[in-house]
């Protein structure tokens, strides 16, 4: 099996200490403020994502040491495959989120709409882009009968984790 | 530095063997056909996947080499931080794609819409969710001017990568 190898580039600093805090997704974090700091050789490449409303953040999930195949989401008690639900106990533990940017400032990105615990190693960050990004006439699987009429699901901060 | 690895879960085939005939986005491939063959052990986690219209492919860029600060996006000659950009030069080569699912059938999903290399290495798969990753009143910096009254701009292969 290959082995592929990267780089942690900063450090996503935010309010959660721990997991049980977390939104279950960025879109329900939407008030709460956080930070990435970027490591000093690669805060070069910051220039210019401050003309982006949205920035993709692309993460390690540090704390998740479990790998199942299937596994039950956050929102309900039935079992899914690891690629139909986000949760972290995937095989390579990747994690994605799209975050509001506040300000850029050097080598910091100030944001909003966050999932993520405080101290995430950081490996990318690309900028949201409405014409690749914004997708139309889409179907949510399991996750649409969660999100009944367009609304958020009542319980948006995790009990269980 | 902090190193982070990761395994190959599956291959992504295409109909671009060569990355000059590439589409710039994914969502200038639409009517293009591939597909993701999963290796056997982790095929099991795409169970339910095919409840989505969409999925997002997280890959890696395993035939660029070079690392980039700041980099040439292919729309113009303009220089912009490699964050803000969606080119492979960056110094995690992870890569990131939307695309429509059209089946899953065991260790298989057949897709369109993509902007990938042939023989690509697969890292994750995660299910697009319009509800987390569908964002309203967005700003795209740099690319806008390039998609003026929401037109795909003309030079849509890249001629020269």
């Amino acid at each position: 099996m290959k082995k592929i190898e990267f780089s942690q580039i900063g450090v996503i600093n935010t309010p959660f200490k721990e997991q049980k805090d977390i939104p279950i997704q960025a879109s329900f974090g939407k008030t709460i403020e956080a930070s990435c700091k970027i490591f000093e050789e690669y805060s070069a490449g910051l220039k210019d994502l401050d003309g982006f409303s949205h920035a993709i953040l692309i993460y390690y999930f540090h704390q998740c040491k479990e790998v199942k195949m299937i596994a039950k989401p956050y929102l309900e008690d039935k079992e899914h495959g690891i690629f139909a639900i986000r949760s972290p106990y995937r095989p390579n533990k990747i994690g994605f989120s799209i975050v509001k940017i506040k300000k850029t400032d050097n080598d910091m990105i100030f944001f909003t709409g966050v999932d993520i615990l405080d101290g995430t190693p950081l490996l990318d960050i690309k900028p949201y882009v409405k014409y690749f990004d914004h997708q139309d006439n889409t179907k949510s699987g399991w996750i649409e009968k969660h999100f009944k009429e367009g609304n958020i699901p009542d319980q948006t901060i995790l009990k269980n984790k």
